[in-house]
This record gives structure tokens, sequence and C-alpha cells, in this order.
């Protein structure tokens, strides 16, 4: 082929034959191209058809022949060409006088064949190169910020107790047990809480005369922080000192406190907090075990009766529980009053069942196997008068029930109110795990290359866009829960009485919010990690499988979203039936008033960056959303009432409208608190960052509502697709602080454990 | 209160004190309303204050006796009565000489005051009913088909096998292993799969010649029917006679099948499959091991040249392997022929470990604890030349290198793809793995009970709308999976050369597909079971932890996606080459001639219902999303290369495009494989059951994907609104067959074993 210009289409044949088998219908495009053109000779053109012989490849050798023919032409230049430049030089390097006319044939003869063929010039031409930088190659952690700050930012005023909680779990005592035997997995766990006891931690929410700080706040934080350890401590320690200690201090009384808050915070007392039964885990209103008055003695009998009224699921109960607060309806003279609380012995201080009580073992479960689950069955357990926590409900000396609250319904409720804490520690836990998931993941996507440009080095996963698109969202919601936990924290440490129905509503909603994102974050961040992901000793496997039930327990999410929308709701009817005739005309005029605003061309199809990136766009339209979802589901349940359907029914036709009412409502308050804490921060690095960060989420959850927004004529199609594409581009840049915004969660080393989490050279 | 109208007012205190604590608000709207009030005299207005004050509330036996005193007016009628109904009554009973104007305002009076307080007044008359029978609680399952017919259409040709498997897994040997030590586990597991052996199902897919039955259909059946049972125990199997056997059939010549099949498949050799490196697991291009060649002694020297090198999560390798087909870079005197497959000894028949061979145990995994995944590191292991994998390349007498493809790229594509048939077996097993769990949490929901109307009894959880809304749509899916994946078998048992590359693309896609549908189903299914589905009796905890790494292994899904979606593109960027200018015309008024068909306000605004079902609507709706959305990244990526940019960094921009372009791509095909399933059955009772479920996966994903529709102007608002409606109703019908529809997939209890899905009656 020497001195042919027949050698320009070398690199195509090269390129063809190398990347794939060229198939019949690629060597029929070359084929019927060639044919026409008159700068081939006959001889040349045959020969070209020889190579392009789909029966007849060329052998190993010939390509790699052929590959050193091409070189030089390919080094000949710095600057980046494309395939064809490379042919026309490679003509050029052996023969100088070809005419213009002829190269310009050529070149365009060439570019035919490649578009036909579908080679992308530029990118082909790296085939030969020995480097091949790219900007996905190059982009790298930079980070702008002082993960410092942040952190102090984070821990808020908790530093103190969150170090000190880091620093006993950082000890070698606490190192994971890795049996797979569960009893020796619960003898640690045990071992562990008695050790977080002995350090003054367990008591820490309970009045000062029984040994406590009397700071539920620094009680929150510490749930938090045991949290990057194992999960199963965590519920082990919040089923004794939260459960089982709280319901004697919310629901009982002085005499109770006396007799046994300082055991409980010591852990000499191992208690349970017997709620669930087999058959009522959600309506828990509807409890059937029953606790009889008795006169004579004063004293209650205890009974379970049914197989399915027995308690399950009690942690505590299966090993190592003495005592129990057992829900239960009080029956004096045959009477029923309504599910109350007592505190009934289940085991005798050397471990022994007590008569009357029969305990089975939950047995394996999921995750939390270092938790000791049981069933527990009473049959006329009798306890006396004094057991009964009687700070909403009591018997007088004459046997009679007295109750501030005349409401056996509402009783109970106020009851249940008062363990609301139980909603905010959850949660806190939860978003806890997800940090530590988060943490391995991004550190493992800045370290481990895979895949790369042509003759490039391999990249770093955390480069390529779907794997940012994976994680950031998930970064940005976990910063975003943090906020909204700390906001839900202060109500619940600052409530009064008739915000009490508004905060119970709010932290049944951030937990269901939270655990479902945190749900989520660990499957992405499980899936980012690929089989490592899948190895226990990454931790993907316990933080999954023990967070696994956070969703369920503390209520379920989806009770307590629906929970959280008739609570929204009932406010939202309060204003309606206030409304009245004129009021609605008001509350139309205002929804008008937003549309004359926010639904104007120029609002809905504005795809400006700078608006896209606008916190106020933003806040309106997460507002605007809360307020448009409840209204309209008010108005289909008003509609199906006014039709004459039986309530009931009617709830449950917009049931899933509901759960939308809820999230929308949900995520108005998270980016709220999220947008206030930006606010407040001086720093500009540390702004600008969290500022995107509270952006993304933003845009994330407009995006995922998308729909929605289409539908109401809030957005078209140009401004959701913008939105689209600032999520891309804000996952883009938020990839290079990503490492260090998960090192400002201070997880120490010890506590994540993942080895892929430590960096790795090879 | 006796013969006053204030009594009227009584349903309204009772049922305000007793749903709840008065408030504040509420006692000020009361005490507002009635002050203007003439039929009521001040000493009856003062009376009331006093019930309304909410420092002094009414004791408990003060609503008893209100209670008392209200039903008589209310058990007066059978009718469905307001709460004003039973008030006006209440007066009527002790004064019939109320003239017809005090009436009037009276009731004008009590609607007003409810409707202020937010009262439902047709369902607050409820607290004082006995029975409160609903739509809701009286749904429930209403077969209105033949399960047996169905099963034998899941069932197809492979009846016979399937129903040998399931008996034998029935066998009182294979009760499920509830150990929670691992080598006990592991144990178990190969006696089971030696039973199987010896059943002769490892051998099925084989050569007849060697103890097959050269029926790789049934191997499939055989797969997906295990699949009810202990996954580790599928892919155990599946590792030995899948991998480690299929890959010498497909890799290796005569000499290797007469040499090894009969023992692969009697289980008298277990072996290996050693691709995966941990520096290399979705980029195995870049394989590091190395197969030197010597010529002096026609042997091969394997090596793994660093720590990261070394063979990583091999299956069969931590305890029972003895041999394992390595993939290893050939270097014949210095230089890399690409990886190549060999035959490399890794223990002795009696289980040591040969010379030269390190294996590491991968230790505990999230699931899969049965299988003993390991790691593999050679150093100077030496195997004779027979030992190499010789279909595709091979060294002759001279110890050259020839093979039939000269692009050792291409040559190992090749390879890769012989493999194929994992990517179809592990989604036909984890959509079994799929049918157990929403067996499981189909026949709970079906029978557990929570919460109901007032007064009313409990209603089983699947008559919730969002109950329904959880799971149906996975039932759709599961449906949908099957038939596709019954499709793309097909397609790999009749396939041709040319259509190689499209089937690899197509197995690639609903691996991802299924196995992400598989791990969204059995979390939703957890979930639905709540504590129940926590408790690893109830096998969720099996099911989830076991399929969790189905989205890795064969291939990270996101990988895969990326794959089918750049197949997709190279297919369209062949016609978008060939069209040129006037194809591109073309192309474009094919696209305008959609539009002006389907983009008209009659279609995108239509909302009818019958239209809504239409399948026509459905596969359309399909189709042009796949052909829109490829269409519009490949537009996008040219944009980007002709602006100059790397084509690598081009494809990171569209990456999370791409997955969109994939996604579509199945569900077009799912769609259209699930239509034609209905379309073939006669039965009116099973196409109408089954034609339900396939509109239902239709609308479902069209709703998933509304904001793409309503972007693009296929759809306005009030159609995707009509959509969800749409898909409400079908999760409602399907619902009373939601049972038979589990019942369907056959799985015997035995082998569901979950004590939840086993009826209780309490």
């Amino acid at each position: 082929m020497k001195n042919s210009l027949a050698k320009a289409l070398l690199p195509i044949l090269y390129i063809s034959w190398r990347d794939d088998v060229m198939t019949q219908d690629q060597s029929e495009i070359i084929a019927t191209t060639i044919q026409s053109e008159d700068w081939l000779s006959p001889e040349e053109k045959s020969e070209i058809s020889s190579l392009i012989d789909i029966e007849n490849p060329p052998s190993r050798a010939d390509l790699q022949s052929w590959r050193d023919m091409i070189l030089p032409a390919v080094n000949a230049s710095d600057e980046k060409e494309t395939l064809t430049d490379v042919a026309i030089k490679l003509v050029l390097i052996e023969q100088n006088n070809i005419k213009d006319d002829t190269l310009k044939k050529l070149y365009f003869s060439l570019q035919n064949i490649e578009k036909k063929l579908g080679i992308i010039s530029n990118e082909a031409v790296f085939a030969f190169k020995e480097n091949h930088g790219t900007i996905t190659s190059e982009y790298a952690t930079e980070p702008s910020f002082e993960i410092e700050k942040l952190t102090e930012i984070l821990e808020g005023n908790q530093r103190e107790t969150i170090h000190l909680v880091k620093k006993i779990l950082c000890r070698p005592s606490f190192k994971y047990e890795e049996s797979t035997d569960i009893e020796v997995y619960r003898e640690k766990v045990l071992k562990w809480c008695k050790i977080l006891a002995k350090e003054g931690l367990g008591s820490t929410a309970y009045p000062k005369e029984y040994g406590g700080k009397d700071n539920i706040e620094s009680y929150f934080a510490i749930m938090e922080t045991l949290s990057y350890h194992d999960l199963s401590l965590v519920i082990k320690f919040g089923v004794q000192f939260g459960l089982w200690g709280m319901s004697i201090h919310s629901l009982g009384t002085e005499k109770h406190y006396k007799k046994y808050l300082k055991k409980v915070g010591n852990l000499s007392l191992p208690g349970c907090f017997a709620m669930t039964e087999t058959n009522h885990g959600s309506n828990v209103k509807a409890l059937e075990t029953t606790a009889i008055y008795n006169h004579i003695n004063k004293t209650f009998t205890i009974n379970t009766p049914h197989q399915f009224a027995r308690k399950e699921y009690i942690g505590n109960a299966a090993r190592d529980g003495q005592m129990a607060t057992v829900f239960a309806k009080l029956i004096i003279d045959g009477k029923d009053y309504g599910v109350n609380t007592f505190i009934v012995p289940i085991r005798d201080f050397k471990g022994n069942i007590v008569e009357g009580v029969t305990i089975e073992d939950c047995g394996k479960k999921m995750g939390l196997n270092g938790v000791d689950n049981g069933i527990i069955y009473f049959k006329n357990v009798v306890i006396p008068k004094e057991n009964m926590l009687d700070k909403f409900a009591s018997i007088d000396k004459n046997g009679k029930f007295t109750s501030p609250i005349s409401s056996d319904n509402r009783r109970f409720f106020t009851m249940l109110g008062t363990l609301v804490g139980g909603r905010i520690g959850i949660p806190r836990s939860a978003n806890a795990a997800a940090q530590s998931a988060l943490t391995i993941a991004i550190k493992y996507g800045d370290q481990r290359r895979q895949f790369g440009p042509q003759n490039g080095t391999e990249v770093p996963i955390l480069n390529y866009r779907i794997h940012q698109r994976r994680l950031m969202p998930y970064l940005a919601n976990v910063y975003a829960c943090h906020f909204a936990l700390q906001y839900v924290t202060q109500r619940f440490l600052h409530r009064n009485e008739t915000e009490m129905q508004e905060i119970e509503a709010l932290a049944a909603g951030m937990k269901a919010y939270t655990t479902w994102n945190t749900r989520d974050t660990i499957q992405e961040c499980r899936e980012a990690c690929g089989g490592k992901g899948y190895l226990s000793e990454n931790r993907f496997d316990a933080l999954k499988n023990d967070t696994e039930v956070y969703t369920t327990f503390e209520g379920d999410n989806t009770v307590l979203m629906n929970l959280v929308a008739k609570n929204r709701l009932s406010e939202f009817s309060k204003q309606f039936g206030e409304m009245d005739t004129f009021g609605m005309f008001n509350y139309v005029m205002d929804q008008a008033k937003t549309s004359i605003t926010y639904k104007n061309p120029l609002a809905t199809r504005n795809t400006d960056e700078k608006h896209i990136l606008d916190s106020n766009f933003h806040l309106h339209a997460f507002e605007y959303r809360e307020k448009e979802i409840l209204a309209s589901a008010g108005k289909r349940i008003k509609k199906l009432l006014d039709s004459g359907m039986d309530s009931f029914d009617a709830f449950n036709i917009v049931q899933h409208h509901l759960i939308h009412v809820a999230q929308a409502y949900l995520e108005n308050i998270i980016l709220k608190q999220f947008h206030a804490a930006v606010e407040k921060i001086d720093d500009v690095n540390l702004k600008n960052v969290l500022g995107k960060l509270c952006k993304l989420f933003a845009l994330h959850t407009i995006e995922k509502n998308a729909s929605w927004f289409l539908e109401q004529g809030y957005m078209e199609g140009v401004k959701t697709k913008a939105v689209r594409k600032a999520v891309n581009q804000l996952c883009w840049e938020i990839r290079q602080n990503a490492v260090p915004l998960v090192e400002a969660f201070a997880i120490p080393d010890q506590l994540l454990s993942a080895p892929i989490a430590i960096a790795k050279k090879n």
C-alpha cells in the first residue's frame, strides 16, 4: 500500500476491526462508498475490498502492523486531531505532491465513511495515543471550606456530650462483636450498656434527685452519637433508659420515681416497655391485655385474654428484663376504663421468670440481634395497686376510677403523647446511621477507579455523573434532615400544651420521613460500593438490617404519614369551617393571587439559572405545594362526604393523596429549617457549600415532584428540565466537597470500621 | 337539662369531650355561637357555659350519663343519620310541641356549630352505634378465575421440570437451615447441591454425551424453581453447574468436555469461575492476573501481580472448589494477548490447597452465607498448555498465538457473550424470590386486621387503598417481568450470530430491571408486614439479603443500564449517520407525524376512562417514549461532540439521561411481551384479570414517568391525573384477586415457610 492514497483508509479499517468484528453492514458501507471514488484506482479498490472481507479478517499481526504504520502520523502532532486529520497526514508523510482537489475529495470521502459507520472521529484517534486526559479523569476532591467549622455547627451546644460519647465508644472494649452467635452478641450489648450506665449516660434525662442530669437534649445527642456504633446497642440503650425509664417518668408519679428511676438509670433494674400485642401494633387503642382491679386486697390481676393478645417484639424481654411497663385495659367491677399502664415484674433479680408469666424469644431478626426481643403472656399475675402508673388516672380509696381527663380515648392519647420523645430519638439515630453509610460510600467512590477514556487512566467512580446522582442528593437529604430534626428537638424541649398536637404530628412525620430516607440512603450506598458493599466487614450489612425496622417501630411509617395528614386536614377543616362562604371566597382569592404572581408564563417558563437557583423560588414552590395539596385533599374529602359517603370509606379513597399531603408538609418544614440554618452562617466558604447542598435538596425534591408541579401549571416543561439540569450541575459541583462534607460528620475511623472507607493506594 | 332545648347540644358536647379534650378555641366557638341564639334562655346558656369550661371538664361518669341520655334518640331509627338529626330527635322525644320555626333555628344553629368545630356529622353519630359497616370493611378476596389454569400458563412447557424440582425441595432433607453458624450452613448447602446433582439436575444444560440433557431451557426453569427455596443453594448451584461448568462448555473444546463435564455435573469436581479481581469488577477487560506461556515445557505460569489483582468474591473458593476457570492476560514472549481463560487447580481432591495458591475467606456477607466466597492469589502456579480454554484462541505448535478473532477486545467480549446465560438465570431467580415475598405479604395483608370505622370491626389491611398501592403494582411488575424473561429466554435459545449484540443488551437490561424490581418488591413487602416482616421466620430477612447482591453480580446494574443505552445509541447513530441530511429530514417528519396524531389536544387531554384503559394508548405511549428519549439523548451527545468535547466527557454528562434511555427501552419490551401474553389467552376470566394486571403495569409505569410525558406535551395534567385515578381503581379491583394471583405462583407452603403466610384465625 506504499505511496497509495488507499492508505488514508487504514485508520478507519483499523478502528473498525479493532473495536469490534466488522459487520456485514459496515463492510458494505465502506465498499459502496469507495466504489464511487475516483481518487482510488481499481486495483486499490480491490485491495481495500480484500481488507474488509468479513469472511477473511486480518490477523492479529496484520492489525499490529497497521497500527505501526499509522502511529507516525498520530505522533506528528500534539494537537487534538480527528481520525480524518490523521488519515490525511498519513498520506502526506509519503506524498507531498497531492493536489488540493484530490485532498478535498479524500477528506469528504473519509468524513462520509466515518459518519456512516458512526465513528466518533476525535475520540477514535485516542486508540493510538498513549495518554488520554479528560475533564472527567482529572476531576477530584478539592475542599473549599474548613471541615472543623462545619462539625462545630452540626454539634451545636452538645459538643461536649458528643465528644464524651465518641471517646467512650473508641475504647477497645467497644470493638464490634463479630460472632454470629446471638447469645454472645446479646451478652456483649448488655455489657456495653452497663459501661454507658456506669458513665452516667443512661440517666441523663431523669431528674437530678434520682441520679439524672435532667437533660433530655443531651439524651438525644447521646442516642444520636451512639448510632455511629452498633445499632443494637442504641436500641437496647433506648429500651432501657428511654422506653422503660421514661414510661415511669412520664406516666408515673413521685413514688415510682423514688422506687425505680435510680435503679433503671444504673441498669440494676433492666426493664421493658410492653405495649405492642400480636394483634395490635398500630391500633394500640384496641389492646386487649386486661388489668382487673380487686377491691378486697387492692391489687390488679394482669391477663393475656387469648394467644394473639400476647405482648410481642418487646425489647429486653427475652433475656434481661426484670419488670415491664404493661399497657392493659383497666377493668373495675366489670367496666372497661380504657388502656392504662402498670409496672409488672416478669423476672426476679436472679433472672428467674416469675409465676404466671411466660416468655418466648422472638428469635432471629433481620437485624438488631443484640437486642433480646421477646413475647410475654400473663396468666393471673397479681400486682399491688401502687404499681399502676398514675399520673393520668388512678383508683381512689373507695376503689373508684379518677382521672383529670374524662375521655378514655383522650387520656390514652395524652399518655402516648408524653412518649413522643421516642419519635425524635429514632429519626436522629437513623440519620446518624445514614451518615455512616454516606461516609463509607463517598470515601470509597473517591478512591475506587473503574473504566476510563480510551488509553487513559481509570477514573474515580465518584467522577461519574450517575454516581454523583446516586449519592449527592442523599448527602443533601441527610444534612437537611439534621437541621429539621434539630428544630423538632427544640420544639419538643420548649413545648407548651397547646402546641402538643402539632409537635406530635411533626415528630411522627419526621420519624417517617427520616427513617425512609435512611433506608434509601443506605441501600444506594450499599449498591454504590458493589461487591465490597455486600461484605459485612464494610458495615452496610449491619447498617441496613439494623435500621430496617426503624420504618416500622415507634409507629409504622405509613400509618404515621396518615396521622400527619389527618392532623393537617383537621387544622385545615377548622379553618375551612370557620371561613364559611365569605371565608371560602377569600381563600380562593388568596389562591388566585398566588396563581397570578406565580402562574404567569414569565414565572412558569423562567429557566434563567439565577432564578432556578434562587432560594425564594424554592421556598415558594414548597409552600405552594403544601397549601395546594392540602386544600385539594380537603376538597376531595368534602365532596365525597357531601355525596353521602361514609367518612371511613372517604378517607380510604384519598389515602394515597394523604401521603403526599404529609410529604409536602414535611418537605416544606425541612427546607425552611435547612435554609434558616444556612442563613445563620457567617463563614462565607461554609455558607457557600451548605447553600449549595440546600439548593440541591430543594431542586432534587422539586424534580421528584415535577409531575405534580407540571399538572398544576406551576411550572412548564422547559422549567422542570432546567431544574433537572441544575440538579446535575449541583451534583457535579458538590462532588469536589463530598469527602470534606462527610468528614464533617466526624465519625471516628474505629466506629466506621469499614476497610473500604480507609484510603488505600495500590 | 330536662325538657330543655339545650339538650340538643348534648351530642355535640359529648363528641367534643369524648374524642378529644375540648380546646380553648372549640369552647369559644360554642360559647360565641350560642350567645346569639334566642331559642336558649339565659339560664340554659349559662348551663351550657359550665359544660364547656375547659378548666372544669366533665367527669368520666358525666360523659357516661350523657351517652345514656343520647342513646334512645340514636336507637330510635335504623336510618343513617347525622348528629344534628340525633340532636333534634333527642329534643322531640321529650317535647313534641316545638314550633317549626324554632326547630329550624335549632337545626341551623347546630349545623353551624358542627361545621365550625369541623365535626363530620354523619360519621360522629357512629360514636353511639354498635355496628358500623362500610364498603372498606366488607371488601374481601373474591377469585374470578381458575388458579390452576394460570399456573399452567406460567409454567409453560417446563411444567414437568418445575414439578420435579418442587417435589425434591419439599423433601424433609431440604428443611431450611436455621443455624447462624456459617460453616454449618455451607455444609448444608453443599449437601443439598449434591442431592440435586444426584437427581441429574446439575448437568441438564450439558451435552448428552457428557451426562447431560442438552436442555438449557430446563436449566433456567430449575434455577428459577430452586429460587422458591434457599437462595444460597441457587447461587451455589449456579456457580458449580452454570459458571464453572458452562465456562468449560462455552470457552473450552472437546478435550475439556471429555475431561471435566461429567465430573462437574455430578459434583465430584467442584469448581470456581475466577474472573473478578479486587481492582476490576465491572471493567473486566482490565484484569491484571497473568498467564505467561513457557515455550520449553509448554506450560503457563499463573500469577497475581499485586495484592489488588487477587481474584475476589469467587464462589466455591473458600471451602469446596478444586479447580477454577481463571481469567488472565495471556503473555507470550513478553507480549500481551489480552484476557483469556485457563483451568487452574486450586485444591487437590482431598481439599488441600495446592502449592502457589493462597485462599482467603470473604467472610460474612449480607446474605448468601451458604456460599463459600473466597479470595484467590496465585504465585507461579504452573499449568499444562491444554488447560487453556481454547475455543476462541490457542497457541499453536510453534508457540504462536492464533485466534479466529483478530481483535483482542472483540475476542474478549465474544467470550463474555457466550456467558450471557447467567444474565438470564439471575433475573429469573430474582423474579421468583419476589414472588415468594409477594405471596407472603399479600396473604398476610388479606388476614391481618388493623383499625376500622368507629365502633366497627377492624379491617383487613389489604382493604386499605394505600396498602393496595404498595403491593398491587409490584404484583403487576412481577407478572410483567415473568413474561418478558420468558421472551428473553426464547430469544437466547434461538439466537443467531447477527442478533447477539441485541440479545446481550436485552439480557443485561432485563437483569438490571428485574433485580431492581425484586429489591423494591421485597423491601415493600417487608414493610407491609411490619414487625412480623422483620422476624427471620417470615423469610423477608433471607429473601432481601440474599437477593441484595443480585443488583451487583453478573454485572453492576448501573453499568449494565449504561451498556444497554450505549447499544441503543449505537443502533441509533448508525441510522442517524446513514440518514444524513435527507434521512434526518424524514426522521424529523416521522416525529412530527407522531406529534400531529398524538399531540393534538383531543389526545393529550383525553381523560375518557375507555381511552385511559386502552392498551393501544399504553403501547403507543411506551413506544413513543422509547424512540423520543433515545433520539434526544443522541442529539444531546452529538451536540456536545460537535462542540469539540471529548466523547468520554460527553457520555459522562448524559449518563443520567442514558439510564432513562435503557429504562424506556426495557419497559417498552416488557409491556409488549405482557400484552402479547394476555392476547394469547382464550379463557375469558383469566384474560380479564391478567389484562387488568397488564393495564396496571402500563399505567403505573406511565404514572412513574408522568413528568416526562408532561414535559413532552404528550399528555396534559388532566390526563396524568386520570392515569393516577385509574391506577388507584385498578389496585382496588385487583385486590379481590390478589390472593389467587399469588397462589397461581404455586409456591409450596413448605418452601414459603413463613408462619404469617398461613391463614390464622383468632
